[in-house]
């Protein structure tokens, strides 16, 4: 960095809506990662950009300079093209869990660096750890080995990857500026960016159970995110999906799991193979392969075949047996009716009550806790039939998790007219 | 505190736009003060109540609450009213060093806390530092004793009045947050009303050398701050003045004290005499002295005579020599015309540079540097000149001076109508 600027002027200038100019972003986020810009000072810029906003340029140039501050991967030495895909986060969303092996199927490679859960939401790595033997640390090498034996890996994002990020991300979840759209976009993609995919498939979710609770905002947020990959030179699109209800029949990890591998038999939950299938059906045409059929090689064992290939290398007993939580207790319908509402922050905030999320990035979590689903928004239920099974090694949450179910599940009388919208409700592209 | 909050749902809700309630603001400030809630979290809200504002209900309460995290200091056993001033600082502004020994010619006591000087406008502490002897450090019983004998004391603001203020006041001079108005206000109004002053006169300052730039945010910072100190129960007036050109003909510190002294021995510029006399007819009427005659007691000696003993109490030798910088330098109009622009920030920033402010709360200040103006706006100037005196005792820094001043000091052609306005510019009361 040649040039030097004063924090207190960065901030003002976005205080008072001005653009930042390109030295003053490159020069905010290096001396941030280095320590002379303060927290409490990034985080009233944070609060500023939230506020009164960035537009396109001053996005794309924000990312740049987070990538600047770490490494890049490079997979040009694959022999294989590559995708990837990101989901904002949402409940029971394990859809990296079929997918990455189905896509890998058809000759592409599929490097995806995961997350732990934090909140409500829950986290990649914390779903397959539950399987015994399953390690998600990888050295570079070991997962460019795999990319080229298996074609997918799922691991965790090494620390090296955009580090301005990281220390951006702790200090906006304890200072309320977690939910500015440019600050969101930056994030996911300088880390996407950085990794090197040839292709990006974006899962915006939007609802109660997502970070983005309205349409509006999360198609803002997608364009948003195409914009910086396209002008990154990744092929990106992003599907705008609902997450008003929770994902499938389960939320907490290896209840995730499990129904994971009822997909990749050929079964599974109809939401789940549906968008399985669309974000397969992106990704192939990104990166090359349009004529691919992934909902065949869900039928016909191939991404089975590529699950098991792909948590054996990484340590895995694919026929292990899943840990089940130690108790159960079932949440039942009080009258005859319809299932109106299945809220998914509600069931979210009950499967973290119950073991399956962390508070605090130290906390551990309990392979066996979450929720299973027996009724979905828009069934029939009679009295006293179960709607929830809640499961956890520590029953003494039980109460607390009942009480995040509170008003989210909502039985109309009979005939009600409840309407399911679809699952994947717009597409995005450049 | 009996309840608790966590800080990210307050930050949030000033960021939504929403009011925040009592217990949020009482728990916010305590738990700021406490080290429970960190200054990157109380960075972001002085961003968002910057950026969405607080309503009068909201400024009084963290005022309230700024105030309890303190001491509050008692004059009710003293035999006098009491009557304070304050200035939101500008440059050349030694109005406190008259002001108080003439408003106690009346029998009204002036306790005067007040503080240094920071960036491009002087303390009033470093101007009375000139004086050989003087100190600003006294007890409360030191205080006290001299308010009863004297009636007018300036001195060093104790630490135990409104700490978190302090705290926070220093936080938002790195964070780009010192202009919102609701905490302008209840900084100044918190130290003030702790202080326990029945009559407070506020003198905003409005032009390039002061704070508020332009003047209505002036006059909305002087009615938050009428009505915060009415709805404690002091009787509050402002006044707004004019700050687009230095006060009287000195900028610094011992050339500030001699000018003071000038006016209290029946002289000095006439600006000075003017808002000296204007400020003290505000504070005697708010202390119940409407008939008393100010300017008389500045004319027959009165006023001096209570300086003298003001500033002897404090161990200073009023009859003292006053330190002079080692080396002066003149500023020279280049043409004829007259004086269009003296622009007031330019000198403030230049007599700082000269060593007449710090730029950091640990650095010394120079007696005797600053800037003494033979001109004002409106005069006629001919070539070659003076227009200014630069003094200091370092004049390697003449050069760095001269640049602040560039374009600010303007001479017109001759004949051009230079307008300038009234001082006092307007009178905000309850």
């Amino acid at each position: 960095m040649s040039e030097s600027f004063d924090a207190v002027d960065v901030i003002v200038a976005k205080r008072d809506g001005r653009r930042l100019t390109d030295p003053q972003i490159d020069w905010v986020i290096d001396a941030y990662t280095r320590g002379v810009v303060a927290d409490e000072q990034m985080s009233a810029l944070a609060m500023a950009i939230l506020l009164n906003g960035m537009d396109r340029a001053e996005i794309a140039r924000w990312t740049a300079a987070m990538i600047a501050s770490g490494e890049r991967m490079d997979f040009s030495g694959l022999s294989r093209p590559t995708a990837d895909k990101h989901s904002t986060g949402g409940v029971g969303d394990k859809i990296t869990l079929p997918l990455a092996p189905l896509v890998a199927v058809f000759g592409v490679a599929v490097p995806q660096l995961s997350g732990r859960g934090l909140g409500h939401t829950g986290g990649t790595l914390d779903k397959l750890e539950s399987i015994p033997g399953w390690r998600a640390a990888l050295t570079n090498d070991e997962m460019m080995r795999q990319l080229d034996d298996v074609g997918a890996v799922i691991c965790q994002a090494g620390s090296g990857l955009a580090p301005a990020d990281r220390k951006l991300y702790s200090l906006r979840d304890v200072t309320g500026t977690v939910e500015a759209i440019p600050l969101i976009a930056s994030s996911i993609m300088s880390k996407k960016i950085a990794e090197g995919t040839g292709a990006l498939v974006l899962d915006v979710k939007v609802g109660s159970g997502a970070f983005m609770k309205d349409l509006d905002r999360a198609r803002e947020l997608a364009r948003t995110m195409v914009a910086l990959g396209t002008d990154a030179g990744v092929k990106t699109v992003a599907l705008l999906t609902d997450m008003s209800t929770p994902l499938g029949l389960t939320a907490g990890n290896a209840l995730e799991v499990r129904e994971s591998v009822e997909v990749l038999a050929g079964g599974g939950p109809a939401d789940i193979v549906e968008l399985t299938v669309a974000l397969a059906r992106e990704m192939l045409d990104a990166a090359g392969r349009p004529d691919a059929d992934p909902a065949a090689a869900l039928a016909d064992g191939r991404a089975m075949d590529a699950w098991r290939r792909m948590i054996e290398a990484q340590g895995g007993d694919a026929d292990a047996t899943l840990p089940v939580a130690r108790e159960t207790d079932q949440v039942l319908a009080t009258s005859d009716g319809v299932l109106a509402t299945l809220d998914a922050y509600a069931v979210g905030v009950a499967a973290w009550r119950l073991g399956a999320g962390r508070a605090r990035k130290e906390d551990p979590v309990q392979a066996g806790a979450g929720i299973e689903l027996h009724v979905r928004p828009g069934e029939p239920v009679r009295a006293g039939q179960p709607i929830l099974t809640l499961h956890t090694d520590t029953p003494e949450r039980f109460g607390r998790a009942r009480e995040a179910l509170d008003g989210g599940v909502v039985v109309a009388p009979a005939g009600t007219a409840v309407e399911v919208g679809p699952l994947v409700i717009d597409r995005v592209d450049a």
